[in-house]
């Protein structure tokens, strides 16, 4: 450690990303990307966006992004808050929304960048134990904290938690903010947005990194009560005042003005997790119902590690976590047709040797 | 303020942004923008990554723009930290670098995110005063601090402080960080990157939203000893491991290799802004001394704010300070020679009435 380091540099254990491996004759199905490109419509917005007015600095305020997002979910631009990607609409709401001095609350198996903000942010959390069958059990989430936050579905494990469940933890919990992190929502789950008008603590946030096929642009936002959004908007202007670049907001109000190949897309990654889960279960493993574009799945008879470095030597690369309790699973993204056939031709050679 | 906010966000004065009118007919000479558009291959580079990749997540690391940064100044890899926008990497700096419960040291007029970023990181500060002149006095940059920071060119005057000025300053100081915000520096100032291998404690920033016309864009970037890098880049990954999307890295590369374009651009800025110079103190306005894109004066004999107000009247933004010292200037962007013309023409016009 240097001297000049501020003294929360030293502990902190930084979030590490699924891999993004330069070679392009790998079949990723590691980091939940959409296997569809984006919307043509959004390839054109950002290339007649690529002119001589990138000179000028974009509208800090994001506000015709804003106003697509407002209309699409129905709700009014106050309760809207746009963010370089959705892990920093998160930062920046553990940052204002979370620091309270109690702990917050979220699952044991849960996205891993949770635990890295809290330390960022001096947050304390308590990781709640999902159920056997890795699901989460909403009444344990109580009592005093000083927020609430998890993914529905949630990440790894794909598992969707019905909005009645959610209204059944905003009755007891009056006091601080929940969260729910929607990254995946797109894939067969159900918005918790609808919730947001009746209560003022409920902030939803999503992305558009998976069912908008934009990973690679860096848009995400939340949705929620407008004293909510005000401390977001407070955070990032004392932060950066532009997060979002031209091309960014260009091409993800296009999006949103797309929804036929919106839905299409959607509608094929559906298709083809069905036919994966098919498939894997056909082959012994085990895998979790999954409303997301990724299968959490185990073999019941092989290592996780083995296969997930058997496939790699195949050219496949998937998701598998050292962690306790996990570190049987793979976590595999849905990829087009063709990608899953590389799976299941490499899952078969790798099954079938003794 | 919400019971729902962390209490840090009830005391945040977030920073303001000059204007970004949305009307295209106006002469806009407030935010320090390039008049001249970014290297055609900038937005030829743009448009070829606007491609189905979107769908894939940027490289984390930036890696290859890293690498050309490093290739351009001589440095190392290692050497180079790349953000979303250089305010990005201030706040970065501030919250990795700044936190050591000592005032960080920087001048009374200067860039006004400064103090922001204090506040959202809770760090105490001290401004010292510019002298009559509005230039760092260097040698009241001494005892107790947790840091150091000041833009060279300053801002809002334009002053460069020679490099032996700054040498002086880290010859004394040592024992926290020094940072030099480089953000005019390719308008005839010289930057402080040639210094950063004698002295551990020396970061310089500079951003590609000025000299490489790419506002819009929002990519700067932190050069200095890679164990401050190394901070910076915990601090990054902990908060958000993707800030530069595909495109900004595509366009940020391009603009290194187009040094014609760059030098051109430059020495376009630099013979204007002497022009308007001459006729500013020809029309009794007392100009800064600059080595930026822009000059920061005042009329002998009239109020800046009435100036100021009847500029917008015929349709030219300049920016006014309301703040102690400053508030008889006025900080007019150089604009392209026909955009000068505008400005001067109707000055001529607010100063002939009486």
């Amino acid at each position: 450690m240097s001297r000049f380091w501020s003294p929360i540099v030293k502990d902190l254990v930084p979030y590490v990303p699924g891999e993004q491996p330069k070679l392009s004759k790998l079949t990723k199905l590691n980091t939940n990307e959409n296997p569809y490109g984006p919307s043509p419509k959004v390839l054109e917005a950002i290339k007649s966006e690529s002119n001589d007015a990138l000179r000028l600095y974009p509208d800090p305020n994001s506000d015709v992004l804003k106003n697509t997002i407002a209309n699409y979910h129905n709700v009014n631009v106050e309760q809207v808050f746009v963010g370089n990607g959705s892990d920093e609409v998160l930062a920046h709401i553990f940052h204002g929304l979370f620091q309270h001095g109690k702990p917050l609350l979220f699952p044991d198996i849960t996205y891993s960048f949770y635990p890295v903000y809290c330390s960022l942010y001096q947050i304390p959390f308590e990781a709640i134990p999902l159920d056997e069958s890795f699901q989460v059990r909403i009444e344990e989430y109580r009592g005093i904290n000083g927020g609430i936050i998890f993914p529905n579905p949630n990440a790894p494990t794909g598992s969707f938690l019905a909005l009645a469940e959610i209204e059944r933890l905003l009755a007891v919990n009056n006091e601080t903010v929940v969260v729910i992190d929607e990254a995946y929502v797109d894939f067969g789950g159900e918005t918790a947005i609808s919730l947001v008008d009746r209560y003022p603590n409920l902030l939803v946030t999503q992305t558009l990194s998976k069912s908008r096929s934009l990973a690679g642009l860096r848009v995400g936002y939340a949705v929620g009560h407008p004293d909510l959004i005000e401390a977001l908007e407070r955070i990032k202007n004392s932060f950066n005042s532009y997060p979002l670049d031209r091309l960014a907001q260009a091409g993800a109000v296009a999006s949103f003005e797309d929804q036929e190949y919106f839905e299409q897309t959607c509608h094929s990654v559906i298709a083809e997790r069905e036919e994966m889960v098919q498939r894997l279960g056909a082959m012994d493993f085990q895998v979790l119902p999954s409303k997301a574009n990724f299968v959490f799945c185990r073999h019941r008879s092989r290592e996780a590690l083995a296969l997930a470095e058997g496939l790699r030597e195949d050219g496949v690369i998937v998701r598998h976590f050292d962690k306790p309790r996990i570190n049987q699973y793979l976590r595999i993204t849905v990829g087009r047709p063709e990608d899953n056939e590389v799976l299941f031709a490499s899952l078969q050679r790798l099954l079938a040797v003794d």
